[in-house]
């Protein structure tokens, strides 16, 4: 008899993350002799607590297809991480009133560090509690901190946004810098890797020879190894871009740009480490700046999407499938390189116990020894990470992406307070 | 005797000035007949005055064909404002040694208001000062705010990065709301124009029901009524989504972020209108924010300009020249809207004595009676400026933008010092 499945989206969303989704939803749909229906939690794990369960059945062939172009989380996502079972046994009984009451026995949990904790959690249910559950973790976050897989869905779109605008904001201020601004500083994401930051500097190669100064939060700001370098780019260029990630520090740990606000897992919120930036190069340099902040824009910008991204979201999400089909459990689909060049890649998996928590930061020897720039070997794995665009279909000047219907199922059991 | 051509590119560059500079060059070769060389102003008309001319012939057929998918000033923009001729008799009469030393008799300037002044100033020297020249201006700024064109080339495309990322941004948000961020705010150009923060409001549509809330500088800033707007749309959707612009201002006419910095026109240096709105959220609402800058980036955006606008950006730069075949001087070619739908144009043209100086701005009837959103006639203005879409070549993953030779030729006369 086919079990249902259960599918959440988690933590930040990405320009590819309902590509996962469309690669899950697909995927299931051509095995209904093995899964039901697949009830999509609303707003992630909560969607699960609190009985709140889409119907995705409902959704028509071609909207679960729009998914493959759609950016952000078309079930709505969360921050929010189930504590430990000994902590708060009460969730995970819930969760198991919630499957039973549905019939699930699928688990499809799609984010990134702290949800493979919680999809890990959840695996453990079948041993720890009796109830039958496959938990497939499927990965995503723009931050590429995921262990076991050679990189995370949503990455390279953010990594592809973040080079072009980069490199056009450069031809950009490259114009002006005769009698105006000499100076250009976009902020990127990236809170404790270095991953987006990086991608900045591909905005320079062998045909653009581009003057790009990056701050990484792995290198300890200093403030006058810093100016050095850009005064030496303005005078050999007459500009300078500078990439800052808003995860930038000072020797002490403390950020650029601390807005003095945490989010619910207590990490603090960013924001604003660019007009910090801009605001020394204008008392040590006295340079004319402006400044850019990408915030959003970096992880939801579907319109410039990298195709391989967009094709390794799908293939994680029909692989956590196939993957539950074949009996896994607590595992999770991986990206395997197997060649830089030409790129290719295969689908592998890691168990969860070795990825929750973990978090993967740049190889050492991906930071140029000035601590401003990218190697060659990050170089090249990053390049294969932006190839292909995959354009959404546009209509009446503006992409169409869809918003789902979203409807729920009726509620079999009582209330519940998260 | 075919006389030779001069071609500047002025103030704020955009994803199409090249395009329109693509447009004078490939059109001004079809004609050799009556057109020499076309040497182009390094960095505007800083270039002609200081003898700083690049042979544009020098650059190949397909390097010229380039531009017309590259972002940025080709060939080196300024801000640079020439004096009255009354006040400053020494540019003018250097301009005119120039001229003459390079034999040239037509004077194409790309810009906007600013650089149209300095166009008029220069198209009176056959009358005032005796040097028979045709000085025809092209019309370009983001900021849409010249007089008689319809549109300008460079708002288009801008409009189009600002909605496309203000509707994606909002999808992204609209996903965080239930446990995380609730307002995202996005900055944009238009120091004394709503245009582009009216884009902003293109992000929503029928099929796409987003609440988004538009600051412009025309309305003054009045906190509670802005906050009331925010928690309302809040209320219904859970999230809201704002447009700010740059020049969005208080009662008494303060910008709601000055840096404190001008330009060589005297123009207050914006940015920074993001960070205190998203701050006076938290203060009046203890709402989670996120908050972008798209500064530099939309107007060098490329990658998604609009292809009317690109079309038209050549269509001009082809006018110009035409029109200087044609005998003429003092003016400019102008965009004239035939029909809105279907969206229907054709060039027709200006006299730069009723261009110079003038800043159009946007109808009172384009900004709903709420004062945050745009009406149906705004509408139904913008959409025609965003259709199309014009991609460029990619080559690994990266946009293949052109950077040309740009050699300078010999120099005949003395330094002069600006």
């Amino acid at each position: 008899m086919a079990k249902n499945a259960f599918y959440a989206q988690s933590g930040g969303v990405t320009a590819v993350i309902n590509s996962s989704a469309c690669g899950v939803i697909e995927t299931a749909r051509k095995h209904g002799d093995k899964i039901g229906k697949v009830y999509a939690g609303r707003n992630g794990i909560i969607g699960a607590l609190t009985e709140d369960l889409i119907d995705t059945s409902l959704e028509s062939a071609e909207d679960i297809a729009a998914l493959r172009y759609t950016p952000s989380g078309a079930f709505g996502s969360c921050r929010f991480k189930l504590k430990s079972l000994e902590k708060n046994k009460r969730e995970y009984e819930r969760l198991i009133e919630v499957f039973k009451a549905h019939d699930i026995g699928y688990f499809f949990y799609n984010g990134g560090g702290d949800s493979a904790d919680t999809c890990y959690k959840v695996s453990q249910l079948s041993e720890q509690m009796g109830y039958p559950i496959q938990a497939i973790h499927v990965p995503k976050t723009v931050d590429n901190d995921l262990p076991v897989t050679d990189n995370c869905p949503g990455f390279g779109s953010v990594a592809k946004y973040i080079a072009i605008s980069t490199r056009e904001a450069s031809f950009d201020v490259r114009s002006m810098s005769k009698t105006s601004t000499k100076i250009f500083v976009l902020e990127v994401m990236g809170r404790h890797a270095g991953w987006i930051a990086a991608a900045g500097a591909l905005a320079a190669d062998k045909d653009n020879d581009i003057p790009v100064v990056v701050l990484f939060p792995e290198i300890k700001f200093d403030r006058e190894k810093f100016m050095a370098k850009v005064k030496a780019n303005v005078e050999k260029y007459d500009y300078c871009t500078i990439v800052v990630s808003e995860g930038a520090q000072y020797e002490d740990g403390r950020f650029l740009a601390e807005q003095g606000t945490r989010d619910d897992f207590g990490h603090a919120q960013l924001g604003g480490a660019a007009p910090v930036v801009a605001g020394m190069i204008r008392e040590d340099l006295d340079l004319k700046f402006h400044w850019g902040v990408a915030d959003y824009m970096q992880r939801a910008a579907r319109h410039i999407a990298s195709k391989t991204d967009v094709d390794q979201a799908y293939a994680m999400g029909q692989a956590a499938v196939e993957m539950a089909l074949d009996g896994k459990n607590s595992i999770m689909p991986a990206i395997i390189r197997t060649s830089n060049d030409p790129y290719t890649w295969e689908v592998g998996s890691g168990e969860l116990k070795d990825i929750a928590n973990v978090e993967k930061m740049m190889p050492e020897d991906y930071i140029s020894k000035c601590g401003f720039s990218i190697t060659d070997a990050c170089r090249e794995y990053l390049v294969p990470l932006i190839q292909g665009e995959d354009y959404p279909p546009y209509e009446n000047g503006m992409p169409k992406y869809v918003t789902l219907k979203n409807e729920g199922i009726p509620q079999k059991l009582e209330k519940f307070e998260i």
